[in-house]
């Protein structure tokens, strides 16, 4: 799983049904000092994140997300709102 | 899923039959404010996208992107045109 | 399998249900010579593996990794943990 | 898929079986207008691609590339070669 | 596939039991003419490969790899040992 942060939303109304009823968000890839990291995605989101949360994420889709859809082509989903990062000195 | 720009066509007669009657579409990665990152990729296009369009797509094909085709080696494909990209300030 | 070291732990109370039960570390891509290489990341441990340990990790998840829950959406795990690396000059 | 030159041919007499019988070629990715972009790499090549063509590669093995080996662990094949490349200004 | 070169091996004792018995190699990524490229990766090694040699490997395991143990959690294996790499000028 990777970190990063809700920025955003997309607007699409031609896209292939099987996105529809999906919530999509733009994450910002960061580093555990949240800083960016790379250029955002787009990820499903099942978990109820906001803009400006600290999330992980996983960039291919495993069988378990529980999804509206469950043939739909999505490659990158938010699992987890992250509340606290502790690091240690290394 | 990732941000991208139709940029044109290719051209490719001698090509594996399963990838007959597909249209593929360049595409040039971009990030959230459409500027371009990394090198242009070849994707299939089911969403009907025209160059110039802000689209997303995905980098593993799912099975439940309509192709004619499906068993096509296709690890890219267009699944959305975006109309719009909202983004907070962070 | 790439080395990493264990640098932090996460918190999230939010979280898809798959992933509740599983033991999360914050892993530090390292090169050879264990310096960092790149942005960190978050993955399973079913080794036991403590802060500040050298580990390796794979970054699909495989039929073989025993879980709690088998279908957790898990896109990294440590593996072993590294008592030595032994290098030859090249 | 991404684009790429055809650059040059291996030789490899100690391999698993599962490769012999395929015909393996170097490329190099490519950006959209040629330019090298990345380190080489090996494919498959099923199309009768040759030293100096601009082809288009996946990057992951999809069932339906026609292989002497139906099981062999290739994780990149030439899937067509390009014969013009239309790009509009963007 | 992508060309390597074998660096060293790891010990690690404490690690998931699906990688009892299998060899371990740490290979440094190189170009095509065999600079380094990337940080070093571990991969499984079913050709016999020793340190110093160049080798191709695949990142992703495919269902055709001889492992003692079919199940083990293995993201990288040498395929072939290189005996000569013939590049054309391009």
């Amino acid at each position: 799983m990777f970190f990063g942060k809700v920025i955003g939303t997309i607007w699409a109304t031609r896209k292939i049904p099987a996105l529809n009823n999906l919530k999509l968000q733009i994450i910002q890839p960061v580093d555990s000092r949240r800083l960016p990291n790379g250029a955002p995605i787009i990820a499903v989101d099942t978990v109820g994140a906001g803009v400006g949360e600290t999330i992980c994420y996983i960039t291919s889709r495993e069988a378990s997300i529980p999804l509206p859809e469950p043939f739909a082509p999505v490659d990158a989903a938010i699992v987890g709102i992250i509340d606290r990062i502790d690091l240690e000195n290394f």
